[in-house]
């Protein structure tokens, strides 16, 4: 899996002491960009295929502030024109958090989703875990 | 259910120039207040009992900025010491988005989870729904 | 002066139990919307004329969850092609804390500043306070 | 100067396409942890004896999804009880945003100023930058 490293921030604490749930999802779509890089090198904003659908999270141990954080991330399943990854989040080896994250090709001018290419879907392959 | 209005705030767009993904479960904690108050009016962040271990969203529609949105809230589900708390956002007299939220009483004191106390479980059935 | 009300969320807390001093910009700059209002009531983002080249905040007392915020904003100085805005945060009755941004009209294609036009700083006027 | 590098998230960006200009205060905030890291190896959320009074920024440049940020912190000016904190945002070799935070020596429970001790003044002076 894809790994990336946060390092917790101030702001991103709550009055519990601890980091807010909140947090895991903004972790994640930074942590994703792993995922559109495999797909298109150069993708720019102008040209974004993509659309969240659905996401949930699993919150298994507290974050705190204080050690970094390395989230995971892998392609657990690819259909049509949408595909669901699947994140981690760790800190002091043990596993934080989980969650599932469904994607979808998305034409933002006509507004429906479009089957993922071809190419896009062979660069995603090194990026499959198992389910 | 309860409603709650938030205006989408400038901060909260995405280069996508719609209201990003991650600023949904902002939007649900903090409506999530009407639970807290209906538990304990006066509960304080020094005797906070409850803790978050699972969220899910689902995503219909793009959300934008320039009209306000309603976030409406329910109890779905009452356990022993987890509920179930379903949540809506509305904009445009369309439902955008959807989700749940499992909610633990908890003990931060002594790391575990604890039962719903009966006074707060009273409090809780005015803001039941079916699921 | 413009009044804008905000709800401290649960998100804005940090773990020193007060809302974070990173929260009060996006507050300011969500209660900007009266000026954008004032200048050009169907602005849209496509045809956005405005960059924050400056703001500098006074934090006089802490902010806290629980009760209600007023975030009161005027324009203090109007020039040739930029303008001061001024802004103060206050709960329970008290200032909370000020502020100052500098926007600039900017072409964001040329990429330069360019003057404010007459109907817009005619429309601006009623929300000028004095220095 | 310190240097702390952020990877600009997709949340981050708003519907202009850019960064905002809220995010800098967090990352600049973020960044400061060499300050306290100076000042107490192991401090603790328990015993924070900072609390910030001002800060100001100066945007130069936009600044972008899709290449690395460098924040450069140092302190420019260290009084009785209070300090002040340079920082700098480079993109691509260019100053994005310079600003000052102060930030006063303060005790939480008695709620006030208090002078900084001789062994934290000590820890700054390599920080130290002229203003």
């Amino acid at each position: 899996m894809n790994e990336t490293a946060f390092t917790p921030r101030f702001s991103e604490t709550d009055a519990m002491g601890h980091i807010g749930n909140t947090v895991v999802p903004v972790w994640f779509e930074s942590a994703r960009r792993c995922i559109f890089e495999a797909i298109h090198p150069a993708m720019t904003l102008e040209d974004w295929p993509l659309i969240v659908a659905h996401y949930s999270i699993d919150f298994r141990r507290q974050i705190f502030l204080g050690s970094e954080v390395t989230v995971k991330t892998g392609v657990e399943k690819l259909g049509n024109s949408s595909m669901t990854v699947y994140q981690q989040v760790w800190q002091e080896q043990q596993l934080a958090a989980e969650g599932r994250t469904i994607m979808v090709y998305f034409d933002y001018k006509q507004h429906k989703s479009i089957p993922i290419p071809e190419t896009a879907r062979e660069r995603l392959v090194p990026l499959m875990v198992a389910p």
